[in-house]
């Protein structure tokens, strides 16, 4: 029997793809960006805003849900999709990042980890099953396999045994995922690269993985502070070694010129806060580069946030009435942002897709660049 | 020439009227609740939404908008409808009560009121004839004549000395309005009848604003602490006075029986921002009375916030999901709960319009009555 969970491609351009990833919640055209739904919400939308701004797929955090309202909640109110009412596909992440970067007093060793609500102080457990068993309560789509976010900067030895436990993590993620009946027929479970900015390390963790077989593989452990270039660096290490048959998800990133790099580079997935978080604080990404409607420029200015974007706020509003809205603390202003920046990020993923699809992509990622830099100069006029 | 601003009961059931204002900017269909949008938006909402929830004619703040972003740089941007993006009818306040209720620093004489900003400490000057300019600056459908808030509560010399100071405003205001040329053609402008508690004050308030002709009554200066048997004693005296033909509007009102009450003796048109602010903080309005969604009892409860609500938050989210966003501080539980809270007055007035227009208001009441004390006890369970 044919598992429902499924990828195919449909064109390539050098190293950059675009395919269909098909779900038992609908297909998810490729390269794709998935806003983050952090807390069972994508914050300051409507799961409809969220579908009108093109978005196919979304993401939860194990990390948060498991902390309030609780997966057992979630799961008895009928698993997180119609709890939020997202009738899409929804991906959700181990866990293990937010517990590194949010929490205190946590201990990790072999097991899992230990640690602290940074909400209230209560205390939790999170290991390889009991992540899996979080992600099938919940009812996702794609589960992530659990791993240790290695620290970055870091020394070569430590990254390497820190990777090392994420294998063997990833081996009991895999057992564990399997173990779950019909979640695990219907649903697909990713693999994570782990490694540094070590080649070799990388590698070996592909390598691991591969061993497993994943349904798709995630390169983990970047965005972090390397830079831009580096994280091109290890991405043209690694997608050579994934198999081609299987989506690739860029975790964490990122910046629009990062997400063309990566794409240009064969990554077919993506999450980020920046959109959805840079919104609500008053900057916009516009095809002429981001601006700050906090400056006082923007106060007396009739236009929209972007001239060739169609979302709700570019068809309705100035750029003075949404500058209006921040300056005064008004939801709506956070509304009407990151409705923008999700449909910007959406329409970015769609020319990439059309510009693969046409064996344009060089042209495309040329005329991005140079729009962005006209926008700069007119910026400074 | 017929002036387009214009109104016209339908029917009457005892004291209570249902009829349509007619507007440059589409009619309002009374009696007629109107959602506050202080800073140019009803605040977590798209004005989309709250067309949705059946609202056609919103309320703005001078006070607020004068500030900021200010009525001249509204005015340049096209006014306050296309600034905000609501086509139908605004009713503005004169912002006589916002000086009094929220600046310090001010002071008042007969000329009129000297203030700083509540937010910035900045010096302005409101006086009748600005506070006409203002609103024609903003293109306000419903124009309110300048008065002083009278505080409660308050001895009868110093209500009626503030009551008359306010009539010899209303004086300045219609002529000031009347110099407005076109705005002053199309669009309507209310005199608000004051005297705090006593009867003859309101009288005689009432008559000097008769004798002036104003497109419509307002009745100020009540639901400022007197309860609400006071409240309905004074709109008994005073809704006999004003002439049948022109609508009245209790500002500032309210909570669903004050509503109720006050439409049996007359009223027909309300604002407040109650079911927004509340619903922001965790109150729900419900057919069976109010409910807060903070209390742990919701935390679990998959039933819709009221089962006989057709809003969005109704038809796709439970108590739990809501109860889970509030708690989390994600702001789409406050877009979700304002969004519900003015559907419920909304649908509330619909109710009332249907009932008077069967003659069946007694009927009405008494349902409304009942269905909340029933809900009460459903609460203690």
């Amino acid at each position: 029997m044919t598992r429902p969970f499924s990828f195919h491609l449909e064109a390539q351009d050098g190293a950059a793809r675009t395919g269909v990833l098909h779900t038992v919640r609908g297909e998810v055209r490729t390269p794709a960006f998935m806003p983050v739904g952090t807390a069972a919400t994508v914050k300051a939308m409507t799961p409809e805003a969220v579908r009108e701004s093109g978005a196919q797929i979304i993401l939860g955090n194990t990390y948060h849900l498991m902390l309030h309202p609780g997966a057992e909640r979630i799961a008895r109110l009928g698993g997180l999709h119609d709890f939020m009412h997202w009738e899409g596909p929804i991906l959700t992440d181990s866990g293990g990042f937010q517990v590194m970067s949010l929490t205190k007093l946590r201990q990790l060793d072999e097991h899992g980890v230990t640690f602290r609500s940074h909400i209230d102080g209560a205390a939790f457990e999170l290991t390889a099953e009991r992540s899996m068993e979080i992600q099938r309560l919940l009812g996702a789509n794609i589960v992530m396999a659990f791993d240790e976010c290695t620290p970055w900067p870091v020394e070569k030895p430590v990254a390497a045994a820190s990777m090392r436990r994420s294998m063997r993590w990833a081996q009991r993620s895999k057992a564990a995922f399997a173990a779950g009946g019909e979640h695990a027929r219907d649903n697909g479970l990713f693999g994570i690269v782990q490694g540094g900015v070590f080649e070799d390390l990388r590698a070996e963790s592909a390598a691991a993985l591969l061993a497993l077989d994943f349904d798709g593989y995630a390169i983990g452990g970047l965005a972090v502070g390397e830079g831009q270039e580096t994280m091109f660096r290890v991405l043209e290490a690694v997608t050579p070694l994934l198999p081609a048959a299987r989506p690739r998800y860029l975790m964490g990133v990122g910046k629009p010129d990062d997400i063309v790099g990566a794409v240009a580079r064969g990554v077919d997935m993506f999450d980020c806060v920046l959109p959805t978080r840079s919104g609500r604080t008053g900057q916009a990404f516009t095809r002429r580069g981001a601006i700050n409607l906090k400056n006082a420029r923007h106060q007396e200015d009739p236009r929209p946030l972007d001239e060739d974007c169609a979302c709700p706020a570019c068809r309705h509003y100035s750029r003075a009435y949404i500058a209006h809205l921040l300056r005064a603390g008004e939801i709506l202003g956070a509304m009407l942002m990151t409705g923008h920046n999700l449909t910007y990020y959406q329409d970015l993923m769609a020319g990439l897709r059309a510009a693969i699809a046409a064996g344009a992509l060089d042209d495309f990622i040329a005329a991005f660049h140079a729009r962005r830099a006209r926008g700069d100069i007119a910026q400074i006029m």
